[in-house]
């Protein structure tokens, strides 16, 4: 739905968010926890808007906003985002229509604002809140195919995945955010003419372009949240790297799923986009004309008319000789969202049908985000086709897989006809060599 | 270890702990999490002693202890005993100590200690601590082998089974204590002959018998624990169990495992048996001579000395009938944790060498603890045969798989030559009627 928050033509008082290419214009204000570099401060939510955020302790300090408002921005001044995922949407919006008029040209709030705003340059992140549970889905049909493809040649797209939004619980204790870096896993790997497996540093280390969606308000144990009602549990989105050691993998998977391949490393970006930011830019959610419809319980009017979410992605590549060159990092492959199989809702839908309750906070990962065609490929294990194809960078370098020092950035934005676009920022890891095995 | 806290001579001045089959003698002092029944009184951790309980609240306010024991004491007086598991062994050991000192026979503290209990009867429990992640393991080799053999009749047993301690990740919020009813869940199954999937209430429920660890003190992030170190991080076990939808299960879990099969509900015992007092009670683990030697990460001489834990465990079932009749539960199988082909120590070892990280509270599944012969298997899909041969109750109710008003209750208990038998007391649960599907 959309409202005057989205209008395009609304312009800030704080000039960087009125730039072109700005991913934190007035129509987004995204939510983030922060603090000053290498300060003691305490954590609290902030709210960007072009390099600035707003600082929304000193915002709730300066009692700055009235009723329902004034209620969430005390809640997003809180250490995590919890409380305020946990209010619900209705003052999730009443906080955004106040922050937007407050930071319009002309707002009588600027001076008293003003003094609140830090640069983005001066803060680092936190994770925005308390992950109680996290859960990956695997939402591409076309990353599911050429993974699938890979690891089982004569049956890569299981009969269950057209009817299930598939799905695997994941480890949230080593999920961090933005800026990570991790020791490359050990783990047991066996080739195929070995007679038994041994123990070393995971040699075909890939990334995962995937959306994150954090759940707000949670449901009960034994209540299902009906599709219906699904987006109304839906707190916001993020860029997520779902870092995962493809050999690993294939050694453990069988019979119960993914377990040592994934639990080592998972970054999210700082800023959460909040799902009324991303009203005008859904899309339709289809299916070719010979694919099964989804069950009841996976359909609604609205899932079809707009349940899915236009989001450009891009991965980039610096490795260690092109930061010490002063070389940028080059892009591996870039996607949308829009892509995805199954719509947020639906997976929302499906992962309480039988009662499994979600709290706030909770992450949701959409699986990696593969388009179509073969460059859209949201893994390495995509393209370079299992291993096989190197990719070469524009220093001369090759990659199979990621090496040390290598460093994944994640980017995301939204840009249709009619709005204003609005961006995600980034997601950055940096991978550190394997510590000894003993 | 073995020290005076384990001397079966041994007697409290709470004299229901000296009775012959207490589970809670003053060799046990496992933890829990209390308050009054119906009451708001704040949580708080409890030991017991016989059919009373120390309210470890009332004795840090009384001051009872000094030292590390007044420190450790202060941790368990929290209303989670997170801040107590994240102590570390010297901590727990010292309150252990003092606790069994102050609860012998002719104790100096009697005096001022006994006012300070509250009958088990006249208390609620919550969950004892706030569970970050949960991973199940997949370590009894003859529930492997007995579940592979329904789903995998040509390859039961898959070739990484004795070289990985298999694990998957679990949900953490559909956990809760004894005690927890629960509604059948809905889902998606489909029949082999059929065209398409349906939804409706699962029709192959199945308890799961498995023991639950809670882990004390974490690692860091890329830090691996040792098996050798291993040990150190386990706070103690209890008895856990991990209900299942067989029929779910079969539809969803290719490729990425159990999900929505899983996530409906488990069950863990209020009382946390702690790692020391379960000393006395340890055995070898060992390989058969034709089974390959576990990776060196997975070995050590202690290890292979006394990794494993005997507990003998009890699966009893009441149906609505036999409640309304006034019949007690049945016993539907026995079993021993001492079968487990991997040791917690290489849980613990296996699921960190990659550098996940584990955190105080952290609960690992052991997975179903079935034991060498079919009488001794922990779930009805192995006693029934795949839902194919019928159990027929006392009462002449026949079962294939759980039916609505069915509880189910798991106990568990310690008893080896030279030392005083402990208990883990039980975890019941109850299964309510699926909602109704829209």
């Amino acid at each position: 739905m959309l409202n005057e928050t989205h209008d395009p033509a609304l312009r800030s008082w704080v000039a960087s968010a009125n730039l072109e290419n700005c991913d934190f214009p007035i129509q987004n204000l995204p939510f983030a926890v922060i603090r000053r570099t290498a300060s003691s401060e305490p954590w609290r939510g902030g709210v960007a808007i072009g390099d600035q955020v707003v600082d929304m302790a000193a915002v709730t300090a300066a009692q700055l906003f009235a009723g329902r408002a004034a209620e969430a921005a005390a809640l997003a001044a809180q250490p995590t985002l919890n409380a305020l995922m946990a209010a619900g949407p209705e003052l999730w919006s009443a906080l955004r229509l106040a922050l937007s008029r407050a930071l319009r040209e002309s707002a009588a709030e600027q001076s008293a604002l003003a003094p609140l705003l830090i640069a983005q340059a001066e803060l680092d992140y936190a994770l925005p809140c308390t992950i109680g549970d996290y859960t990956d889905f695997y939402s591409s049909i076309h990353h599911a195919t050429a993974v699938g493809l890979l690891f089982r040649p004569d049956n890569p797209l299981l009969p269950n995945y057209k009817w299930v939004p598939i799905g695997y619980h994941g480890r949230s204790s080593s999920i961090d955010v933005s800026g990570q870096t991790f020791r490359r896993p050990n783990g047991q790997t066996k080739a195929a003419d070995a007679d038994a497996p041994t123990l070393g540093p995971c040699k075909r280390l890939d990334h995962e372009l995937e959306m994150g969606v954090f759940i707000g308000t949670g449901n009960t144990l034994g209540e299902p949240i009906s599709i219906d009602d699904a987006e109304q549990h839906v707190f916001g989105l993020c860029l997520f790297n779902d870092w995962s050691a493809r050999d690993i993998q294939a050694w453990e998977y069988q019979p119960l799923g993914p377990f040592l391949a994934k639990n080592f490393a998972s970054t999210v970006s700082p800023w959460i986009v909040t799902q009324e930011a991303l009203a005008p830019f859904r899309v339709p959610f289809t299916r070719a004309s010979d694919d099964p419809q989804p069950l009841p319980y996976l359909s609604s009017a609205a899932n079809s008319a707009h349940g899915n979410y236009s989001v450009e992605l891009e991965v980039q590549l610096q490795t260690a000789k092109m930061a010490s060159a002063g070389e940028p990092a080059t892009t591996l492959s870039r996607s949308n969202f829009r892509h995805s199989y199954w719509t947020v809702a639906q997976m929302i839908a499906h992962h309480t049908v039988n009662g499994c309750n979600l709290r706030p906070g909770d992450l949701l990962g959409s699986g990696t985000q593969s388009g179509p065609t073969h460059p859209e490929a949201g893994s390495l294990l995509e393209l370079t086709r299992g291993g096989k194809q190197p990719i070469t960078l524009p220093n001369g370098e090759q990659r199979l897989f990621i090496e040390d020092g290598d460093t994944l950035v994640l980017t995301g934005y939204c840009q249709v006809d009619g709005a204003r676009r609005i961006g995600f920022g980034e997601v950055r890891s940096t991978v550190l060599p394997a510590p000894p095995v003993n």
